[in-house]
């Protein structure tokens, strides 16, 4: 059956190496027989403030509102924002969901951790009660495709790629249940010649080709944590043998 | 002299804990003689998607719009829009700067993210040529204050607070040249006791009573590096025989 997939696009402009990204996306996967729907959160003005604005109804409790608890309660009274309710429901829908944005401050744009805060309901797509195994999401990929400022050796002080992605990857989008596919990073589209970004673009493209067939990324399983959420004894000791 | 302390706050609510820790950053400092001043995110309605609304002169290239440019040159210009200069104001005058917040999604709140976004701009308190050693902060002190939705053992999955944390802690204001102080993390006060949270907050006061002598964190020192931003060899061996 036909894949649908979700771009989440944080760019303000259609001349940007992140919009080539997203085009790329949009006409390989297209060409693939899937539906290919862009949140453009900028053209959106998404609003990026968790705010009681987000529940329709009326408040649990407006003098000490936790937006985690209201928000939670709105999901399941059918009560939050139009906004919110439209991109959970392209959520819904997708198969495949990839987040194109240009990394500010090592993280996503403030707009995007707007799109985690809000549209990443409590009950809807994680549980706390439950987290890192919420049935709703598990058949769903994700992945992280991102433009950086830097260079890559800059990433020697900054800290390694993977440890500046650990709270997104495994603390966003394995959270919620995703499979994550590997993060694709472009490293300084800006400072790169045309023919070394015509390359990085070409490569996308080519791994655009099979990225269906991508295996996730692994994370340590959760029958390796005991009640507590430690390590299993046993676990921890073969890891101390190896 | 008398110091200032500035205080970047982001919760909805004034009957929530994080506004607790916030009131004892401002009663505490308060009483040692310092000038402390709010920046109270939610209630200033804080912008927080970085958009070209943020430059009030003409852009350098509409078409083409590329915010880490735009606004550089733009605070060169001092064009930079009353909101953000507002803000750089108060960072300039500060000696401290403490960001209370609530833990969402692994990393600040969107408003929060926008924040550093919009108001750490390239050339102000940053610089891509020199990272980590622009002069304009280097005197000043910064820590995050952020309370978690989660216990304690639940980072073992999430993994540790400091990896999480190290996005901000070393690439947003270690970048920046300031002097980091160890975060404080309050744990899950929405599931604590009464008793629970009045020693948590008890815990902070006395902390604040000496933050202001508090060394801060250690980070690599950069002459470690070498131009390309690697260890140096000689560094390298050493940790390798540790």
């Amino acid at each position: 059956m036909a894949k649908k997939v979700l771009i989440v696009y944080a760019h303000q402009s259609s001349g940007s190496f992140d919009t080539a990204a997203k085009d790329a996306v949009v006409d390989i996967l297209t060409a693939q027989g899937c539906t290919v729907e862009v949140s453009d959160l900028y053209a959106m003005a998404f609003k990026a403030a968790a705010t009681a604005k987000d529940v329709k109804g009326n408040l649990k409790s407006a003098e000490n509102f936790c937006y985690l608890d209201e928000s939670k309660l709105s999901w399941e009274q059918g009560n939050l924002s139009d906004e919110i309710t439209k991109e959970q429901s392209k959520l819904a829908e997708a198969d495949l969901v990839i987040f194109q944005f240009p990394m500010y401050w090592f993280g996503v744009p403030g707009i995007l951790k707007g799109w985690f805060d809000r549209v990443l309901t409590n009950g809807f797509d994680f549980s706390q009660d439950e987290p890192y195994c919420l049935e709703t999401l598990k058949d769903k990929k994700a992945m992280l495709s991102l433009t950086t400022g830097c260079r890559t050796a800059m990433f020697c002080i900054d800290g390694d790629m993977t440890v500046t992605l650990w709270p997104l990857q495994n603390g966003v989008l394995h959270y919620c249940g995703f499979q994550v596919l590997a993060p694709q990073v472009f490293w300084a589209p800006d400072f790169a010649s045309e023919e070394d970004r015509w390359n990085m673009l070409a490569g996308w493209r080519t791994r655009l080709q099979g990225l269906l067939e991508e295996e996730p990324l692994s994370f340590t399983p959760l029958d390796r944590f005991d009640k507590t959420s430690q390590l299993k004894p046993d676990v921890h000791e073969k890891r101390a043998r190896k």
